[in-house]
C-alpha cells in the first residue's frame, strides 16, 4: 500500500491548448453537407447557431488551439482532474492487469461535459449572445451548460428527453438550482415537438427529438445560440483536456495504457480521454488499443451504418457521416440516459473506419453489477453511462488474468452517479432489467436514410 | 482573476496526527457519568461498544495523536480536500470580506464524515470486531461508515432516521452500493423501536432514538461494535485533518480568518475546522471568532440548557455534560437531517461555556436562499446542513460590507447536496417552509432531564 494510488497535477499542468487529431489523421473526415443542397457546408450556414470561434473549430486542420484564459480560469475549479490506480480493485478482481482511472466527476456538474461548456458559454458571451438553447438526455449535459452559464451570465434552456426527465427528477432541480429553465421533450413549445406529441402522445423522447426543439428555439432569435454537448468535433476537441493530463499522469506513474477504455454516447468523453494518446500514436509514439464501449440498446458503432445522416429526428441540422441508427431510432428507456444517441461523433466514426479504434456492445445490467463492484472497492459510485466503461476494463483486467498477462489498463470514469440513484435502488431490488430495441424498428430506421450521391 | 482561488496541497500535506483541543483548553471538560452510578465512567464502561483504541482516544489528554498508516493511505483518495476562496460569491455580494470554503464534499461519501469513519472502521477491524451499527440522520454518516466498512471488509448496519428514509431514498441506495444494510428507525428489530412505536405508530424518528436502536443492537453481540458520527471526542479529534490542512491553506493564500464558521448538528465538522485555530490562539497565536450555527428547529447551542443528559432517547448511553433540549425532545422534520440531534457535542458545549465559540441558529428557507446564491456564484451545490454555514458566511460578509471592513471569512462546505436535491425541488417551487417546534414540547423535554448531583 505504500505505493501512490492518485496523480495529481499541479494547476500549471492545466493545458495551455486543445489538440485537434484531424491534423494527424492519415485521410481527413468526410465533410458536412447542408441539408438542402447536399453540398459540404460552410462557416456561414452554421452561424445561425453558433458563434464564429466555433464554427472555426469545427472545421480547424491546426492541431494546438489555445484555450482562452477565462476559460482556463474556471478550469482550475477542478482541473487537473485525479488518476487513480484501482488498486484495490485490481485486489477484488485478484488480476495482473494495472487498472487506471481518469476521474472527471470531481467538477461541480459531477461529469467531463463542464469541459466544453464553460467553453461554450465563454465563446458565445464573446459574441454578444444572452441565451444558450440545448438538449439534455440523463440530465449531465443539461447541467453542465446550466453551470457554465450561471458564471457567464447566459440564459440557459434545456430540453431534457422525457424517459430521463421522469427518471431524474434531481437533475432537473440541479439545473434549476443553476438558474436553467428545463423542459421535457417532446414538447409542446416548438413545432417539431408538436408533431411528435401528435403521433404519440406518450413518446418517451430521444436526444434527436430534443436537439430538434433545441435548434428550433435557437433559430427563431438573434440573442440566442444553440449549443451541443457532444458529437461536433469543438465538443470533442475541449475534451482533450482529459487526455493530455492523463499522459502526464500515466508518466508520473512511470506506465503506460496498453489499453484505452470509454463509454460512447455521442463519443465525446472517449474522444477526450483517447485522442492525445491516438494522436501520439499517430506521430509515431506509444502504441495502445482503444475500445470504445456503448450500450447494447443503442449501438450505433457495433451495429449501425457509417451514412451520411441527420443529427436529429426532425432533419433541421446537417448531414453528417457518421455510424448511425437512424434518426427516426427511439431508443428504448435504459438508464444511462447520455448514451441513448442514435448517430455517433462523425470524427469516432471515421477512425471506427480506419480501424484506429474497437467498439463493443453491454447491457445495462451487467454495467451497473460492474458498477457495484467498483463502488465498493474504490468508493466512488459511478454513472450509469460511466459503468459502461467500468465494465469495458473490468473486462479487460479478466482477459489479463485469463492470459496471465500484466497490461495497463485506462479508461475514463466520467461521471459520477450521485444523480442516478434511483437506477442503483432498482438495481438492488432486482427491478433493473436489460432493455432491447425491435429489430423491426431499427430496419425501418436504417432504411429511413437520407439518400446522398457518393 | 489572475489570483489563484483554489489552494491544494500535496499528498505529503495530510496531517500526520490529529489534534486534541483538550491538551489546550485552560479547564478541562467535565468526565461523561454511567448512567446507573452517576460516577466518573471508566475505559471498561464503555468497553462492550468500542475498541479500546478509540475509548482511549475519548479520555486522552495528549495533544497529538498519530493516524494510523492504513488510515492515512484511505485519506489519500481524496485529502488534502481544496480550500477555495470564493471571489465570485464576493463579487455576487459586493462585499470588501474575502471569503474561503474548505470543500470537504471531495470525499467518495461526499461530505467531512469519512475522515472519521475510515479512522473508526480500522480500529474496530484491529480488534477484530465484523459488524458496525450505527445510525445516521440524513444518511451522510451511514453513507460514510458503509463506505469505511467495505473498504475494511466490516459488515454495517445503519438504523436511519424515519422522515429522513422517506426523503432521501438516494442515501438507502447510496448505502446498499456499498454493502450496507439500511433500516428506518424507530424500528420492529429492536426493544426501543418497538416502545416508541407503541406510543406512536407513524413516529418520525430523531438521532436520538435511532441512536438507541444502533446501541441496543450492538450491545447483544461480542463481534459487534457501535459506531457514532459526531459528539464524541474521539470523532471531534478525526475531523480536526479538516483545519490543520486550512491553516496551512491559508498560510499559502497568506491570509488568516478572523472569523471561522461552521454548522452544528453533533458538532464534529465545526470541530475539525475550528480545534486547530482556536488551539494556535490558546497556545498564544492569532485570535479568530468562532461562529456556531445551527438550525433554529433544533437549536440545541442557542436554546439548550447546559446540563447532564443522555445521548440517546432510550438512555442507554452514558451522560455527558452538554447543550441539550432534553433527550425526548424530537424536532421537526427539516431538511438538513444531519442536524437534527437533541444534544451538542459535550466539548462544544464546554468551549461554549467558557465563550471561546459564538453561537446563531437560522430557519430553513434562508438557508436555502443563501445555498442557491452560492451555488449560482461557485457552482457547487451545498448540503442542506452546509446551507446553515454558507448563510453564516453571508450573513458575516453582509456585515463587513455594512461596516466598511475587509475581513477574512473561512467556512466549511461540510458536503455536497447531490443526494438532497428533493429538498431543492422543493425550494424552486416554493414549497419549502420553515418549521418550528413546540415550545410546549421543548419544556417537556427540558423538564424531563435526568437529576444529576452537583
Amino acid at each position: 500500500m505504500s505505493e501512490s494510488i492518485k496523480y495529481v497535477l499541479g494547476e500549471e499542468s492545466i493545458p495551455k491548448y486543445w489538440y485537434n487529431l484531424v491534423a494527424d489523421l492519415p485521410l481527413a473526415p468526410p465533410p458536412a453537407l447542408h441539408p438542402g443542397t447536399l453540398q459540404p457546408l460552410g462557416p456561414d450556414d452554421l452561424a445561425p447557431l453558433f458563434p464564429m470561434a466555433l464554427i472555426q473549430q469545427e472545421v480547424s486542420t491546426e492541431r494546438e488551439i489555445e484555450i482562452p484564459g477565462p476559460v482556463r480560469e474556471v478550469y482550475r475549479q477542478w482541473r487537473p482532474t485525479p488518476l487513480y490506480r484501482a488498486r484495490r480493485l485490481e485486489k477484488a478482481l485478484d488480476t495482473p492487469a494495472r487498472i487506471y482511472y481518469k476521474y472527471e466527476g470531481v467538477s461541480p456538474a459531477g461529469s467531463h461535459k463542464p469541459n466544453t461548456a464553460v467553453a461554450q458559454a465563454f465563446y458565445n458571451r464573446e459574441a454578444g449572445i444572452r441565451r444558450l438553447v440545448t438538449e439534455t438526455g440523463a440530465g449531465q449535459w443539461g447541467s453542465s451548460l446550466a453551470f457554465a452559464g450561471a458564471l457567464f451570465g447566459l440564459e440557459v434552456e434545456v430540453y431534457m428527453v422525457r424517459v430521463s426527465y421522469d427518471q431524474k427528477p434531481y437533475r432537473r432541480a440541479l439545473m434549476e438550482t443553476y438558474g436553467a429553465r428545463c423542459v421535457a421533450s417532446p414538447s409542446n413549445e416548438t413545432q417539431s415537438g408538436r408533431a411528435i406529441l401528435a403521433q404519440r402522445p406518450d413518446h418517451p423522447g430521444s436526444l434527436g427529438i430534443a436537439i430538434s426543439e433545441a435548434v428550433e428555439m435557437a433559430a427563431q432569435r438573434a440573442d440566442t445560440n444553440y449549443s451541443l454537448g457532444s458529437v461536433l468535433n469543438h465538443v470533442l476537441l475541449h475534451q482533450t483536456v482529459i487526455g493530455q493530463e492523463a499522459m502526464a499522469q500515466m508518466e508520473m506513474a512511470d506506465d503506460y495504457p496498453d489499453v484505452i477504455v470509454g463509454c460512447t454516447g455521442g463519443g465525446s468523453n472517449f474522444a477526450g480521454l483517447a485522442f492525445p494518446f491516438l494522436g501520439a500514436q499517430l506521430r509515431g509514439g506509444k502504441k495502445a488499443r482503444f475500445v470504445a464501449i456503448e450500450p447494447e440498446a443503442c449501438p450505433s458503432l457495433t451495429r449501425g451504418k457509417y451514412a451520411y445522416d441527420f443529427g436529429d429526428t426532425a432533419h433541421l441540422t446537417p448531414l453528417t457521416k457518421m455510424h448511425t441508427l437512424g434518426s427516426t431510432f427511439t431508443p428504448p428507456g435504459f438508464h444511462a440516459g447520455g448514451l441513448r444517441y442514435h448517430g455517433m461523433a462523425p470524427l469516432i466514426s471515421h477512425i471506427r473506419e480506419l480501424e484506429l479504434i474497437e467498439a463493443r456492445a453491454y447491457h445495462q445490467v451487467a454495467c451497473f453489477e460492474a458498477g457495484v463492484q467498483f463502488a465498493r472497492a474504490e468508493g466512488i459510485i459511478p454513472a450509469p453511462e460511466a459503468n459502461h466503461a467500468v465494465k469495458g476494463a473490468i473486462d479487460e483486467a479478466l482477459r489479463c488474468k485469463r492470459e496471465g498477462v500484466s497490461q495497463s489498463i485506462l479508461f475514463n470514469l466520467c461521471g459520477h452517479g450521485h444523480f442516478d440513484m434511483q437506477a442503483y435502488s432498482q438495481f438492488h431490488s432486482g427491478k433493473l432489467t436489460d432493455q432491447s430495441y425491435e429489430e423491426s424498428e431499427l430496419a425501418m430506421a436504417l432504411a429511413g436514410l437520407p439518400s446522398v450521391p457518393a
